[in-house]
């Protein structure tokens, strides 16, 4: 099952509508994906918590949302037109091109350790063939675009939301009149031109990030590094995701990016080919580089002063990033779930079911009258109208009852109201909860404050 | 006041964190603007209640997030890289480059008649001189780059978000089983390479937009249209735009887009120098004309079985196209406002108040504890950390209370909160209305209520 599990959810997310294959018309792309109507839900209800947890449920952090496309010199200061590139090498046997580095970590990962000779002992992915790869060369991530009139005018579309923060620090600091440590948090998307996209809505060139930089006192960043570790593995867990499924990933101080202090990685138990963990969210210590880069290309004084202390410094960054796209991968595939079910006959039978958080699932209830008729359609529609001034609600009344549950439990829906010929007569409906399948009777009157107590938050 | 109020908002926006300029520190770009704190609260606020009215709180509609970067068959399809682009010229005597038809435009709202000779009798915005245009060129509309590793495949960023609705139209019909009429709404970026960017956030090279395409069967096109344009007035309406700052404009049919059997937009009362009013949203019948070409370019099916009528057809669509950042813009016009409160003294003093839609405004509610004090800091903390669960909840103990109920009433602030010594032994706090500046003495058991009830669906 494992190992089925991605492909198990690539089929289920394209058949229910979370996630569709870009441009599939025109024959797709694997390097793109589109999110139908339960996958934008879900990937909206990520960011929301995310925001909470992060910027309006803190006192310490404020929100931003800058351009994708920032002023060239910003990409020339952070290093990234300098050094932020891939090594390209390509098969001279089958001619399909890989990255250099990811071929030896695979190697690493199948063989503990190192190919002794480089990429002369590694076999192509693609076609088999061993070591007939070309000299590695360095490929920019960044995409490229042309701005103005005469398109003469090069720019580049952000590979990081990060850049943004830096730049606009002494605005957010002075109006926000917040003193470090403090944080401040952005959503939105970024753009890599990755050289082997792939693994579903894993890699992709373009994508969607959640990061927030949290401005300290040099000295104190360490400690605050352990802080935003706990944090950020602690929201994973709050939100769902096992123990067994995420870890700590400690990058060797010799392959940490040129800004990085100190970087952790979760990782999540993808159990892609041949890499059974993978990079959920980073946690890196940015130390005081950007500001400093920023500020010495710039003459813009980036530091802070501290009129208790009376001393002036440059903030060091904790930065945790989040990639929203492999958040959501990792929240379905810890969801996904198969057990079993009584069928009408009372015979068990396999259930699909995705046991998502309810603040996280796309729809918070389903209403379903017991069958299509003149009287229970209209009540059931009039509920579902009444709950949808407050959550997102599906109505469906076409199939077998049973069916309509098995429909629901597949894309993480908590609660099934079942509106039947008794409500015509008791005023009360039929409650059932998702994991435990229990039903209960539940009066009309209360029915908005019933699920209000178990929708806490959504 | 009126020609100032764009330049007052901007400078406010500036001062207090809605919208600084893009990379500011590299000497910033009037073509791009980054969202501070208050900006991407109030932002995100008008996008969440824009979904509420049109996906989550309707039975008819879904969303979509689909990709920026699209197959680029898809914009050949489209008639984009055929016809979206705008005639550029270029005045000889200063070299500044303008588009032809907003000079024209200019000149006809300005006489009230156009340039009996073209160009030749239209005086150069820049520099004056009139009549020494060049030759207006088509210029493409679409920004361009180019993806994979040797960065040769040439692809676009969308001008618009609807042409991921149209592609994906199969997908979600069958996924959502939703049959005409039924919608599928998107929010996202987009990327149009203007000519002239300008106004402050009105008219930049990255913008965000609402947009929602409605599938119905032809022939009731036309009462869509009404309907649609009937629920998208009330809804600037509903959230505080004034009557008198809102019209319609009909597109006169020589003038439609290829894909347009009637387009009407609502215009804002701008004030943008020469124009009092300017675009807002569009309300389109794009006819069959998206569904049809996509259709003949891919090869696909986009038609609809209707089962009951035993007929199939290729619906019509009707789209309501927002912009986000003009709609915010729209919204702080509108409720910007300068009227008399009394200082400490008592006497009447100029009050700067933004009147935001409480579901607008990005804090909604700012505790206050008179004085900095060891009893009433923590008391007051203590407050806005329970009010934080539910509300964006700014603190704030800095400088004179009347001095901190201007700074709240400046950013649209619904409530502020007083924590007085009175508290200590009452347990209740003064409650100040924003509007009409009225205080009520709220016991702390009651507050959350109080609150809840005032500041529903925010």
């Amino acid at each position: 099952m494992a190992a089925d599990k991605i492909e198990t959810i690539v089929s289920l997310s394209k058949r229910r509508g979370f996630v569709f294959p870009c441009s599939d018309i025109y024959g797709g792309s694997r390097a793109a994906w589109d999110y139908g109507p339960l996958g934008v839900e879900l990937k909206e209800n990520i960011k929301r918590q995310w925001w909470k947890a992060m910027v309006t449920g803190r006192e310490d952090i404020v929100g931003l949302d800058s351009s994708v496309i920032l002023a060239p010199e910003v990409w020339v200061a952070s290093g990234h037109v300098a050094t932020f590139s891939d090594p390209l090498t390509e098969c001279t046997a089958c001619h399909k091109r890989h990255r250099a580095d990811h071929l030896e970590e695979a190697y690493e990962a199948k063989h503990g350790r190192l190919p002794a000779n480089g990429l002369a002992d590694i076999n192509c992915p693609h076609c088999g063939v061993k070591g007939q790869f070309t000299e590695p060369k360095q490929f920019s991530g960044m995409l490229e675009t042309h701005l103005g009139p005469t398109q003469d005018s090069k720019a580049y579309l952000r590979p990081e939301t990060a850049q943004g923060i830096f730049t606009n620090f002494a605005h957010v600091q002075t109006t926000s009149r917040k003193k470090p440590p403090f944080g401040i948090a952005q959503m939105g998307k970024s753009f890599r031109n990755e050289i082997t996209p792939g693994n579903f809505i894993f890699r992709t060139r373009e994508f969607e990030q959640m990061e927030m930089e949290f401005f300290v006192k040099p000295g104190e960043d360490e400690q605050w590094q352990e802080y935003w570790m706990a944090e950020r593995w602690n929201w994973y867990r709050g939100l769902g995701i096992r123990e067994e499924n995420i870890r700590w990933y400690e990058h060797p101080k010799e392959k940490l990016s040129h800004y990085s202090k100190r970087t952790a990685d979760i990782e999540y138990r993808f159990n892609f080919g041949g890499n059974e963990f993978s990079e959920l969210e980073g946690v890196a210590n940015r130390t005081d580089f950007d500001l400093k880069a920023h500020s010495a290309a710039s003459g813009q004084d980036l530091t802070y002063f501290d009129q208790e202390a009376g001393e002036r410094y440059t903030p060091y960054v904790i930065e945790p990033a989040a990639g929203v796209n492999r958040a959501m991968l990792a929240f379905m595939l810890d969801a996904y779930n198969e057990d079993e079910a009584p069928n009408a006959k009372g015979v068990m039978e396999k259930r699909t079911v995705m046991r998502l958080d309810p603040r996280l699932a796309p729809i918070k209830v389903a209403v379903l009258p017991l069958s299509r008729n003149a009287q229970l359609s209209p009540k059931a529609k009039g509920l579902a109208a009444d709950l949808r001034k407050n959550w997102n609600i599906e109505f469906d009344d076409a199939g077998a009852i049973g069916r309509r549950y098995r429909r629901q439990d597949e894309i993480g829906t908590p609660f099934c109201i079942t509106v039947d010929f008794d409500t015509l007569d008791d005023n009360a409906v039929t409650v059932r909860e998702r994991d435990t399948m229990k039903q209960e009777r539940v009066s009309l009157d209360q029915i908005q404050s019933y699920l209000g107590s178990r929708l806490l938050g959504c």
